[in-house]
């Protein structure tokens, strides 16, 4: 009878897990644009001109929308592979996701902050961290789950599996360079947000482990 | 085993993708009406009076919200219609859907914008470029998977592939030129985006694609 | 190869009108909580007291809140019973749904609208008349999809299609009484809203057509 | 016939009312987030230093935001646990649903206003009263499917059915006191607030009943 009620933790959990995730990351992706306010814009006869101009001052908000927007996706799109080749999940596997699900439904606030005061070191500092804590639960999940070999499917071998770590080490590893060069100089640290989520998009090494 | 990886790939994404996109359709489409905000009105003998003339000021934000969920419904529409021709997918496609899912969240922002500054042509065009996105990456998508054959399903002859394109760029082409006439009369370019939709939603030639 | 079509489109319809339906009435009905906001009380030695204050204050949009997620879920538990017994859609069936979702997204508003100013006869129109309308969408699927006795389970006969669409009209009968009784006497209306939902929960006639 | 229709009501229930929940859970929990308000700063030398500031004083916000999702994340775990067991439902306990998915969705208020004046008793107040009545739903959820030994699964017996119904009557219990402590001491009852998820997601007796 106890392996029974195990088992049903199991089925419970994996399908309904995943739905759940992805109902966290489709939220929380569309409220980026909620950061995006609509400008306030006295009726008179410069209205056009003075709207474009606001319109246009909206640009960084717009770009932030973007980027997390994006990364947002990446990280949906790689619990997508990681949660694929997991087929057995436990109570701390659970939490540890719903930690994830956590830092990923906050996103909305730094990228808010980040499209408001793009140019100051606080915001870059929030935004990294705020990426980085999601790779660190990221790596977490996934140690932990090939730790015992257990929770895994067979058909991965071990150099699949410190391949995976190894990716999103590399992003993590990127966030953590992007926090502490925003204290010389933010500009490379906005670059490093820009570009990382393009180096998951191309075809890239990175593509050989999904493939 | 590399065949098969692509099989969890593909079994992946089709199902969950779809799953992902109807979530973000169904969010995007319900946060239009945080667009139309409650009016402050002070209590007074005349509350009853200035309340109506309040609620009647709404009427453009009420118009926007109805013509936005309308396209937004009408898009979601063609994205089932699509991804049910659609039989494999790769990571091209699985980018190409994220960035249109991007610009469908977006919709939120725009559509208020039109909302409040309906009469203004930097409203109109905004509107109309965002849904002109839309519909190039429509257009992309499809042609993108009906280039090969080999994406999309085996009942679909090329005379079909072409008429879906042909239906997705119509749209595409209005909105460009509602866009182009916003800068000469406005008013047209607003009649544009109320018209189209309802060319959409009646029986008509449209039909026959999906009949 | 065109019934093949139609079967597509048969397959694809109900299934995910449903699933879509259901994100759009799950996300309605948790966005009424936007409309409580938490007050602002400076801060002092009298915090408590007016904080107090300001939280009773909020009483009737609470019970907006209250009243309103229990008619969002009443049109959740009947869109469900409806489509259960809707086994075929067309184009027709699946916009009427679309302007019923629309229409369900929108009742935030009115609920806001409601929870400020919920003493005043303008506000207590809105708030009907969106529910009207909810009642219209619903008999008119009703009534359309029962017309030819085709689109509906065959296990039902005469008396319970009737039964139902009386059920359905019953509630819009009410909303239309509560909107003309709000010209002469805005808290009757109240009254109204308050006790039709719990016509519906409580065991009644309504009951024994879903049992 | 009157017995296919149950069947019919019985399928419909448990699986989309199961789906509905989970959706319910998952934007109550994503919108948790909107309670966290970017600050407005002054550009101007000083900016950073301010920025970081004002930063530094959202502390609280983001600790009732982790809190709070920490609490829902609980509930959707428990959600989940009980109705793996329910077999059967009936129209009360979907009301007993509805009624317990309109406190989850309320939390964000509550939750923010904890954020907002989590040093003033009526915000404690107003918090733990919330997170009581979900307690209590939870628990008469369980005793009314219980208690006829014919919604729940054969495989319980009454010892884990008492249990379960420990396992919430334990957290409601220690909502109650923080509740009645926070009139003398607001101090610990926020500290109670914090202890008790921590309680239920550390591997405790708590998780005897779900192994």
């Amino acid at each position: 009878m106890a392996s029974k009620k195990i088992n049903i933790l199991k089925s419970l959990s994996i399908e309904r897990l995943n739905a759940f995730s992805d109902g966290v990351f489709a939220i929380a992706i569309t409220l980026l644009v909620l950061g995006i306010a609509v400008p306030e814009v006295m009726p008179g006869p410069h209205l056009n001109e003075e709207l474009t101009n606001r319109l246009i001052a909206l640009f960084p908000k717009v770009l932030s929308f973007g980027i997390s927007f994006t990364i947002i996706g990446i990280f949906w799109f790689g619990h997508h592979l990681l949660f694929q080749y997991i087929k057995k999940i436990d109570r701390n596997l659970i939490w540890l996701n719903i930690f994830l699900l956590m830092v990923i439904s906050f996103i909305p606030f730094p990228a808010a902050l980040l499209g408001e005061y793009g140019y100051a070191q606080p915001a870059i500092l929030i935004y990294g961290l705020t990426l980085l804590i999601v790779g660190i639960l990221f790596a977490t999940i996934w140690w932990y789950a090939a730790r015992k070999r257990n929770f895994i499917d067979d058909s991965l071998d071990d150099h699949m599996i410190k391949k995976a770590l190894n990716i999103i080490l590399l992003a993590s590893m990127s966030y953590f360079i992007a926090i502490v060069v925003s204290f010389f100089n933010p500009f490379i640290s906005l670059l490093i947000y820009v570009l990382i989520p393009i180096l998951y998009i191309i075809p890239s090494p990175i593509d050989e482990f999904i493939k």
